[in-house]
């Protein structure tokens, strides 16, 4: 934790007074900007310095070899990761000779600010240079949600006290230098040069660079112009070589009158169109940016923001941190997904290079479930991108001796790129994840079309996929051995009840939507004795239970293992995978991430009340979140077992884990799980919403410190708004016909002209669950009391 | 199986008559000369053609990192892989300026013979050169099993019409070039030029050559020394240069008067020493060799194994190919551990480089159990290895955050080197095997100086990591959770039933050792509370049952799982681990080599005869022996239940392990394990014997195929004959005090000049238990009658 937080705490904006080395590269990803396909990290205009450069495109990534000691069959040969890609946000400033570098000279004050509605990034500083000469800087940067290609930075220099001659080099660079990654393995592998220079041109106020790569064989274009608004005499030179495209503004300025100028970058990328065809793609976004302007690009964003705004805010009354963190997850969610189209929606979204730039099963299993109430056609797309890698994840499945499809533990590209087959490929449950997504989806917009084409199909091949790889044992139960659930510290074990129940959903769902849609089913070769073992399968599904402790094991024999020792762990031990050998963790009883809790979470219609409590508490004991994928869930569970201040403090935890750095590696790149996962924390714990059979079902009840909290969601072509206070729940029907809802399991119908308003009944937990030594959320009250919450818009660190 | 056998059936000896390159690499195995210090594999005397050039010295190794595409912690970073030192077997002959190389000219005659009692390897060939010239060559080689340091050649060469003139080079070879290894991970990495020049020089008939290993820091000497016996005018020149120390004989040779040239060659190593004490260490040796003579050389090699052919002999009648192949593996387990001392015996001796020439727990559970009753002076040599490779095995503990010593699944120096933890350190079960080992050796040695220092704390070493990796549970029950047992198709199991049996035994003898040794054991801090845990641990050992099944699971739910689809595995699928993931054989019912079935050997004392039975049938019926290490244990308990000819087909199958090369791999060197393999099938299995309690148990009974089956062990200061035939057994006792001995049951006693002749009671198995499809073994009758035992004495491969 930061305790001395360096944000100031606002609702709609996230601003950075002064300049900090310790959270340079953190700040870099929280103030990225993205439209899920162009990623630019937060780094300074002038490029320097920096904790990790980085300008990504979605899909573009290299192959690199995955080395085995010792080899085995099935293990992927090759990885993929994520290339920092041609750097169109550099603009380097000479003031009188001088290079701006806020490292020398003196800083008299910097600040950037992240603004939530305007889908900007601004920076102003005053620089005094190292021979005494103040200058003025201000950027405002973009990477449009409008126009998919497309990135803008306005850039202002202006004297402070008398005439300057100023250089501005504006450039396209590649190849960018990378610091060297760290033995953690969470730490992408930086790779060295990645692009090879293919075309070079620039003219007037323009630069092209098109560069391949080495072994991934991707195209990749990034085009810039400008428009320089300058005293006369201001010239304007242009150039390239392989891997610098450079535009340089010569000019005299004064005070009152600053230099200003306006950066396109366009990028365009295949792996199958020509070089010439990609170059032209980059042109004529860049024609399209130029003629929208400046100004115009910034009202496109404003527009888009304020519709997403409209269906997607949420208000949190009584904690002023967890308001800006919940509106900056959200707008985070958005710049990973909205534009992402054909591609898959990666860990860090385009933030940073952690994990590779992979996508996990979180896409499915944490952000789509948010998603789909707030932008469900980017979730459409994303599951279409899952069933364009169909090919790929049915070789996998065959290759593993199996049948339908074996999605990827991690991937760009759709190959499987784990090496570690324990908690990579043993991990199946992210099949049921992407079966669970589509489900939802069409719950939520029944939308037809894709239910037919790609829903039908990925649930299909997901089933056979769990008909194959689980069997009937003498008694007709149906068991799956040895699979590794979401829990990391335990691995490779039989019958995981989340896996389980996830599997026995996705064959009930698989065979209904071939039910609905026999034409198609018939095309993929289902026919009514496959349907009828799938549901037999999922009828017979085997799920464990502890009768002498009264608690679900996580698996088979998991109760039985050793608990973990926490007395003698010293809280420098976690996480605990860094410490540890992998054989000691899946031994014991310790817990990384909810696992058995999930399960209560996603399949709540499989145990009842008592078992819920009985189990949240079982887990919280040996549950140590060294994962981020942990809170929300914990504070789902939390809510619903009625113990809300302790969902408030795993809330607060999910909701602050990037601004204040919980797992200490923001740098890499923002948990996007984790972000959405304040959403969960809120939405399905403490409103407790739920969908069950296509209606939604809340149970709201707000922990004591929170006064009110309102959020809207979209479903069925409607948009429903829900305000919770201390005593009640309101519910708004926007728009739409009359829509189903149950209030704490009772019935109603809510329309458009009448607001309901129900009262929330009491609820009685027994005491509180405890956690391992140390490994408790920080509680939220306590903190407040302590003072040590960020302040509202001042600025934590001054500028030195 | 080679359906065409190519090496003569004799007694004493293994002859090749003729030269087919597709056994060239098997037979540089079967031929390889070995004190267990010194290994030259039998590669023809002028270097080529080869398989697989080998020269190795027991300990030198060079390190070289393991690479993991995502790291964990407690991986090891760096493994360890024996070289190919100094060669000094070359000696390559020019024959009126053609070089002797037998793919070219024409090859009239050519043999190779392994003398099982001579200890030498011996040559002969006529060959005619490309320009018409026949000449006679023949060598005999030795590798001294009384001269640690030395081995020698006798290298004659004669004209066979006409006078010639030849040049013999007679050479040493470092850094010789290797064949590229192949992808399977069983084949060694072999490294190229691992050796660094310090030192050479040469002078009168001598060389000597001093490298050093890059990273492993190990120096390493080689001197060779030649006795000349030629015609007059016969020239002799020295030369050397960093890696080529060479002896030139020139001579004008005529029919009947051969030249002769004896080579002694001597190797010293350290990784302590300083390079002269190195070097002067192989001259020293050498000039011993020297003052030796070949014919002392001979004589000492003949007397050395007079001796132990008088202990350790075995004779089987009806069966000459089980006759040689039983004194074939008699011979290697010899050369593998007579001289190993202070170092490991590895999995292949000194015999080739594959598994890089690591020792694994087969050294303890496999050659021990058989080296302990033939020379148990080795044992103790191997044991005190383990013992002083406590530091790194503690060391190994303390990270894995366990008490005690673990040691390493793989390795030479001593530090684990495998990099797949769940087939490596996850398989505890050798720090078992290595306790086990000590028991046995002293309670067939009663020698008190070793339990009191090298077994002791052996002993009180690996209960500490039993103790601390097991737990007790509510009920009190002491489980080990999340082990792999000998089974490498199954991995990360809770209670796997030989862990738990092994470890009970280990525990139960460390605290014996420390109440026998109370004070040694109060210097290693045992006290009686330390004690008194250890044995209620034993006590308490869990052992699981299916009750509904009637059968010992493998380990916990291992019977739970889906049975392997055998009917649609082919014969080209097998070794499994080659075609199918290691997920999908980890969490099937099939079985890679014996695991339940060696606890019901090593373990018999824990299961009734019924349960025997039971557990063998069903096991059988799951058991794809894809490992080497499996058969004999399959033949000892196959026959112990009653199935006699079962255990006759497993036991051809050990015994012939190499010969037939079952497994395609004897190319990368000999399975030693295997080998002794037939004496366990033979002495454990056919005569039934067991130590109980320090008492020797048999219950003999031969298949009908065997007239008879006699051999010696030697236990308690005296050596004991067991001679058995299809209705009685005869023990005989050569030496020393009367013995107490068990026969099927009934307890005895034999005195020196009382042999005692006892009836084999009849038995009546049920029906044979059966194996996957096409995984039997091959029955031994029906090949017999089918005609394709290899002929006695008659060359299979005729000279072409």
């Amino acid at each position: 934790m930061i305790t001395h937080p360096a944000f100031a705490c606002e609702p709609w904006s996230l601003r950075l007074t002064g300049l900090d080395v310790d959270v340079l590269a953190q700040s870099e990803s929280l103030f990225a900007l993205s439209n899920g396909h162009i990623g630019w990290r937060g780094n300074l205009d002038e490029g320097e310095p920096h904790g990790l450069p980085g300008s990504y495109l979605s899909g573009v990534y290299e192959v690199r070899p995955l080395p085995y000691a010792e080899a085995g069959y099935g293990f992927p040969e090759s990885g993929q990761t994520v290339i920092n890609v041609t750097n169109g946000k550099v603009i380097r400033l000479l003031v009188n000779d001088e290079p701006f570098d806020i490292r020398y000279g003196r800083l008299r004050a910097h600040e950037q600010t992240l603004d939530f509605r305007d889908g900007v990034l601004r920076r102003t500083a005053e620089w005094e240079s190292p021979d005494g000469c103040p200058v003025r800087v201000s950027s405002v940067r973009l990477v449009s949600l409008v126009q998919r290609a497309v990135a803008a930075i306005c850039y202002e220099v202006e004297p402070v006290d008398e005439p300057l001659r100023v250089v501005v080099q504006s450039e396209l660079v590649a190849n960018e230098q990378l610091p060297t990654a760290a033995g953690d393995p969470r730490v992408a592998a930086a790779l060295e040069a990645p692009l090879i220079s293919c075309e070079n041109a620039a003219w007037d106020a323009r630069a092209v660079l098109v560069h391949s790569t080495r072994a991934s064989g991707l195209c990749v274009a990034a085009a810039m112009d400008h428009v320089v608004d300058g005293p006369d005499g201001t010239g304007v030179v242009a150039e390239s070589s392989p891997d610098l495209g450079r535009v340089t503004v010569i000019a005299s300025i004064e005070p009152g009158r600053p230099l200003r100028l306006i950066k396109f970058v366009a990028y365009g990328w295949s792996g199958a169109r020509s070089r010439p065809a990609v170059r032209d793609q980059a042109d004529a976004a860049l024609a399209a940016a130029r003629q929208t302007g400046w100004d115009g690009l910034l009202a496109e964003q404003r527009s888009y923001l304020d519709d997403f705004w409209a269906r997607a805010d949420v208000k949190v009354d009584g904690d002023a941190e967890i308001q800006q963190a919940v509106r900056f997850g959200l707008f985070h969610l958005l710049q990973a997904a909205a534009r992402g189209e054909g591609r898959g929606i990666p860990a860090k979204g385009l933030t940073g290079s952690g994990y590779d730039g992979h996508c996990f099963w979180d896409s499915e299993a944490f952000v789509m479930p948010v998603l789909t109430y707030l932008l469900p056609e980017a979730v459409a797309h994303a599951l279409s991108w899952r069933q364009s890698t169909l090919p790929m994840a049915m070789d996998r499945a065959r290759q593993l001796g199996l049948s339908g499809a074996a999605f990827p533990w991690r991937t760009i590209h759709g190959e499987e790129c784990s090496s570690y087959w324990p908690a990579g490929t043993a991990a199946f449950h992210i099949n049921a994840a992407i079966a669970d997504a589509v489900g939802r989806y069409y719950d939520i917009t029944q939308d037809e079309a894709f239910d037919r084409g790609v829903g039908l199909e990925l649930l299909v091949q997901t089933a056979r996929l769990w008909r194959s790889l689980g069997h009937h044992d003498a008694e007709g139960d149906f068991r799956i051995a040895g699979v590794t659930g979401p829990d990391e510290y335990s691995a490779v074990a039989d019958n995981n009840v989340y896996t389980n129940l996830m599997a026995q959903r996705n064959l009930y769902a698989a065979a209904d939507a071939a039910k609905r849609h026999p034409a198609e089913a018939r095309k993929l070769h289902v026919d009514e004795e496959e349907m009828a073992a799938w549901r037999d399968a999922a009828r017979a599904m085997y799920v464990p239970y502890d009768k002498k402790l009264g608690v679900h094991p996580q698996a088979d024999g998991f109760t039985e293992h050793q608990v973990w020792d926490f007395a003698v762990t010293s809280p420098d031990q976690y996480p605990l995978m860094l410490h540890f050998p992998y054989f000691d963790l899946y031994r014991k009883q310790v817990v990384k991430q909810a696992d058995l809790v999930l399960a209560l979470h996603r399949r709540g219609d499989a145990f009842t009340p008592e078992q819920k409590a009985r189990d949240f508490a079982y887990y919280e004991r040996i549950t140590v979140r060294d994962s981020s994928l942990s809170a929300c869930t914990q504070a789902v569970i939390a809510a619903e077992v009625g113990h809300l201040d302790l969902a408030y403090d795993y809330l607060a935890e999910a909701a602050l884990m990037d601004l204040e750095d919980v797992e200490h590696n923001t740098r890499d790149g923002l948990h996007i799980a984790a972000l959405v996962g304040a959403w969960i924390a809120l939405v399905e714990g403490l409103a407790g919403m739920r969908l069950h059979g296509g209606v939604l079902c809340f149970a709201p009840r707000l922990p004591s410190a929170l006064t009110g909290l309102s959020f809207t969601v979209s479903l069925l072509g409607r948009r429903l708004t829900v305000r919770v206070d201390q005593e009640s729940a309101t519910y708004t029907l926007l728009d739409g016909e009359p829509l189903k809802i149950v209030h704490h399991g009772k019935r109603d119908v809510v329309s458009r002209d009448a607001p309901i308003t129900c009262a929330i009944p009491p609820v009685f937990p027994g005491p509180a669950p405890t956690q391992p030594r140390g490994r408790g959320p920080v509680h939220r009250q306590t903190r407040e009391a302590a003072g040590i919450m960020r302040p509202a818009g001042s600025p934590a660190h001054p500028a030195t």
